[in-house]
């Protein structure tokens, strides 16, 4: 047994996943659902005053916006499109003899218009756009949702369905720009808030295919995307716990969302992935909660 | 424009809900989200002391359990498969090639081993069952995740995803018969302290096809569900925002759990419909939940 493999069957051995005979899908329990809320009231602290415009998003969107996002481009391998039964009382029969028989059943479903959410911010665009030209301000949001990526894995930091919270920042390039520096540096004061050892480094999406190597390497010369990454699983590279992007004017350009000078408007945002930063403080401060630092337990506002 | 319309575009004209594009799928505001906080804060001090172990799930689960449940004899038409693109450079290349000319490629999309939640407790039966033969007291769970039904509807109400928390019973017949009806009486304190009005009454569950008649006819017969009734939408029948359900041994044998004396376990819960219950609170008290009624505000612990 690897440490890594340790860090998991410890966690699922002390209840606090469930497993769920999926790889990368577990329930969670009280213990971490707590420290999960404290995570997020310190997020919230720590956008206190900057007035952003909080969002909250189920775990799907509907397919039209999914398409136009155009994240299949990019991400096809890790989308989850949601499908339907449709049919009648006897195409049911048939259903259910299938089933009975060990078929696949889920071929006949039918796709519904709605997609898994793959990123929090994906919904706040179209909703900034159809207000309008932005003002002098641009615009800020506190988003958060159940996100989506298909990638069974055994890492208890790479869950197929996870929470994603986010500040999102619409604006000028000098807006986006120093929203992002300011972040790249209150997220690392965040994490020293936690007792957490990181890194920041510079990162790359993982796109798809032939082409997508071209994009990560493209995404890293221009240095769009950083990453706070946090050792939590032994033998294996940090996790990436923030990640503080920057997206020009794609999002701008595929929404028609302009600033008040009229140009596109530019975006960044700070991801903050929520299940990964619980599971690091489990890895680093323990698996009791009750007997972390009281300075740790102070900022999540723990009782 | 009818009333029920009108109470859900007063609540997108004033920010608290926003409109995806999919009929019953909605982003929330802030306002919103305090209050379905401080409802889960009410739902967890109406249990507390009962020592309830806690779950958390998310979205989706597993395709083998939700087979096993046998959900899809009873609900094929809710039910929200999880489909993914498994392809290589060249399947990418055509699925870009279907988009662009605006055709069906959510069709081509493989099944993935997951499928939508479709009620908080079906995640819970199989991970009791794993532990083997019940105690003498049973047990009792805590859960709450999101739910996936595929109805789109215009009233606000009927979200197609939405989250559901719920109290579990499991155990012998006395056990789980006591649990209902102590809880029939809790959810109706519940709903006073909410400062809403209410009825209880027996109901069914939305069973499909011809069959559907029948087996809804017969859960009436036996008051295997009783509903706690809020009128939200104008113009139209009260809404479901507690239930109360029997399954006598259906879960019980379905994932054989047993009790000391080796008896299939009987199971019961009550489910809270959270954002059915945040529209009820709306609907009563105001879009404006600092003109709430101080006690009322006290109830959810609304700062």
């Amino acid at each position: 047994m690897d440490m890594q493999t340790s860090f998991r069957q410890r966690l699922i051995a002390e209840g606090i996943l469930f497993p769920t005979g999926v790889d990368g899908l577990f329930g969670r329990d009280g213990r971490f659902e707590a420290v999960f809320d404290g995570i997020d009231r310190a997020i919230t602290a720590a956008g206190l005053g900057d007035g952003a415009e909080v969002m909250r998003f189920p775990p799907a969107m509907a397919q039209q916006t999914f398409e136009k996002s155009g994240y299949m481009k990019n991400f096809p391998h890790f989308a989850g499109t949601v499908h339907c039964f449709c049919g009648d009382d006897r195409a049911h029969h048939q259903l259910m003899a299938q089933m009975a028989r060990g078929e696949d059943w889920m071929g006949d479903q039918q796709p519904a218009d709605l997609v898994l959410t793959p990123a929090a911010c994906y919904a706040v665009y179209p909703i900034v756009a159809q207000r309008g030209t932005l003002g002098d301000d641009g615009h800020l949001v506190d988003v958060s949702s159940y996100c989506f990526r298909h990638e069974p894995s055994l890492e208890p930091t790479r869950m197929q369905l996870f929470r994603m919270r986010e500040y999102v920042r619409i604006g000028t390039p000098a807006q986006v720009l120093a929203f992002r520096e300011d972040w790249m540096r209150r997220g690392q004061a965040f994490a020293t808030a936690l007792g957490l050892p990181f890194e920041v480094d510079v990162a790359n999406d993982p796109f798809f295919g032939r082409v997508g190597k071209l994009m990560a390497d493209n995404q890293r010369e221009q240095a769009l995307k950083f990453e706070l990454l946090v050792p939590v699983n032994d033998g294996l590279g940090p996790t990436a716990c923030l990640s503080f992007n920057y997206h020009m004017t794609y999002f701008g350009d595929t929404w028609d969302i302009r600033t008040a000078d009229g140009a596109p408007a530019q975006t960044a945002c700070v991801a903050f992935g929520m299940e990964r930063l619980v599971l690091a403080m489990l890895k680093h401060h323990g698996l009791d909660p009750a007997r972390w630092p009281l300075s740790v337990r102070e900022t999540l506002a723990l009782g």
